[in-house]
């Protein structure tokens, strides 16, 4: 995005209101480098259409002598779905204009096909709005989908998404045809990193990256308010990074990538060799390191020194203020926590070692979140 | 940075016009967010200063009935010096507010002691002016000096330089204080990217990567508009990523570094090693892979092999639409170039690969221009 992507006027105040409104005019200016006319002009539509409401003033703070008033966008102006696609199943979520949770629901996927996804996917929409029922002010404004792999956005299309095992699916238009909604799509962890950007860990940091880890490794990059997307729609892709030793292959094909020694299948798979045991679960593995099983233990630690060299090459290219672990694999995180952060102080360069590293566990709720928030989002933004 | 960073209008309209212009105000307004009164607002004392002007009518367009005016920085307003210290010579450039060159020039440093560096700087500065004489339009404004390593722009602190083997310098302050002219400082690596990202191979791109190799290897990565800086002050340490391999160690006191295997350094070293002569400059060891000396041609494959890893790392990362790759070590690139690429395509992830690369080789002048630009684009601009 350069300076002439810029959003326009309206989509800039808006974004801002949401994410870190109430604001008086003023502040919205500051924040925006919006003058104040430009802020009146943009609010006034806003205010007229029912998107932004004022909240009464502020008695310490002045406008031009006059007391300030303070903006904030009415949550309950429209609600917004969003759906996280997962290999066996959805999660959903229905939210107001902040995201705020109306309802929420899961459905299980027992085929891959497209077409029964898109139809299930349309089904689960319509549960969630039947759930929230009188709670849920008109019917969905937008729905956000977020699935994992190769997400373009822009156009709405899956390039690729290895669970699924899909390939150029215009996911977008399918779910829009379905349900009579517009639809947006967005890669799961983006959407997340949105979520976390907006009203979780990230709120207010310059810079942050949301780090995955489970039955893949994915991050979203948070860099001057923004998810970082990548020109080609690849952003984020940690779980490709080629730290993890050359001795097992991953699933895109090279070796030495984190995914091929820390997602939850090669930490199982590993654990077999160690164990000799084939029919072992990743449930078993966790048990056997916590009893101390030694070979077991090492697995783990092994995945921790790829996540912590991951990790390091994160903060030395992009320096972000803070990193969010999370994902299923943090369930165990004991198990990795000690190996993380002594090869992640080893090899973070200089300053770049100051990166504050937080765990945080989120439900796949919170992820169906991000995609609401995304479809929130893009009101009123120009199509990129 | 977040939203509530962001420089108000005026530095915006003046970055705009620095990076983009001539444009008429409309477009000014188009590309930042910005009314067309706020760009009004802002551009009338910007004129009454001289720091932009009017350039006459466009016939086509029309604003409001009337022909729009063009609207451009007045590169004679001021004139900007940026200085690139390396471990034994200052690299001088005199520019003026666009950053066209009004003088060059270089100076040998026999010290690395920080007082007699800083005076070498002001003399150098003062030299610069002299051999611009009247086509410099008054005093320098402020002075630009860039250096690797992690460099504190916002409090003017060099942190460490690794070749001048410097901590805690507060070289902006003295700087200033030699020459009695406002100093910034920058790292030089994302000055040249910003250069780059100006009038370069980076010039109206969404997202680019400008990769160093030489002595050191680095990275300036621009990112909608701007050279993500890190939180803590450290970004684009390409060179140490952790995917060289175990065997060598690297400055930094790790193994496994690209720095450690593709440094100019690092190459000598292992070509010593390759052919058993130990007086073996760089020069050497690239003349005799040109000849076919299989030994010292796979120092340099697996320095390549160890930079296609990198390039794809942060491909696979950011996804920068182009990756410049320039610095010293490109003069001897095409004995790198076939590894990199082909390391590059297979690492990178899914349409990470599409990313553009180039090689371009730039002067050591061309990165003393990167510390004008950095200077020019601070003007207006709010302290962060
Ligand atoms: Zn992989
Ligand atoms: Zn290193």
């Amino acid at each position: 995005m350069t300076l002439a992507d810029q959003p326009p006027a309206a989509a800039l105040v808006f974004q801002t209101l949401l994410a870190q409104g109430p604001l008086t005019r003023a502040e919205v200016g500051r924040r925006t480098g919006l003058s104040a006319g430009a802020v009146t002009k943009v609010a006034t539509p806003l205010l007229a259409d029912g998107w932004i409401t004022e909240l009464g003033r502020l008695e310490g703070e002045r406008a031009n002598g006059r007391p300030a008033t303070l903006v904030a966008v009415r949550a309950e102006r429209a609600c917004f779905a969003g759906v996280k696609v997962t290999g066996d199943e959805l999660i959903g979520f229905l939210g107001d204009l902040t995201a705020q949770p109306l309802a929420t629901r899961r459905a299980d996927l027992r085929t891959r096909d497209v077409g029964t996804v898109v139809h299930a996917i349309a089904r689960l929409v319509a549960e969630l709005c039947a759930e929230a029922g009188t709670t849920a002010h008109g019917p969905v404004h937008s729905i956000g989908v977020t699935i994992s792999g190769d997400v373009d956005g822009q156009t709405g299309t899956v390039q690729y998404t290895p669970f699924l095992n899909w390939r150029r699916v215009p996911l977008a238009q399918l779910v829009q045809a379905a349900t009579g909604t517009p639809t947006v799509i967005e890669n799961d962890v983006r959407a997340l990193a949105v979520a976390e950007q907006w009203f979780g860990a990230g709120a207010g940091l310059s810079s942050f990256a949301l780090v995955t880890v489970g039955a893949g490794i994915g991050a979203g990059l948070s860099i001057g308010g923004r998810v970082v997307s990548g020109a080609h729609g690849v952003s984020g892709e940690v779980g490709h990074l080629p730290v993890g030793g050359s001795d097992r292959v991953c699933t895109c094909g090279n070796t030495g990538c984190v995914e091929a020694v820390a997602s939850t299948h090669a930490i199982t798979e590993q654990a077999r060799q160690a164990t000799g045991d084939p029919t072992l679960t990743i449930d078993d593995a966790v048990r056997l390191a916590h009893a101390g099983h030694t070979a077991v233990r090492a697995v783990f630690s092994r995945a921790g020194h790829a996540l912590g060299l991951a990790l390091a090459s994160v903060a030395n290219l992009i320096g972000p203020q803070r990193i969010i672990i999370s994902g299923e694999g943090v369930a165990s995180y004991d198990l990795f926590a000690d190996q993380i952060r002594q090869t992640f102080a080893a090899q973070a360069f200089g300053a770049a070692a100051d990166c504050d590293i937080v765990v945080r566990p989120l439900p796949f709720e919170e992820w169906a979140r991000g995609g609401a928030a995304v479809a929130a989002q893009r009101l009123f933004a120009p199509a990129r």
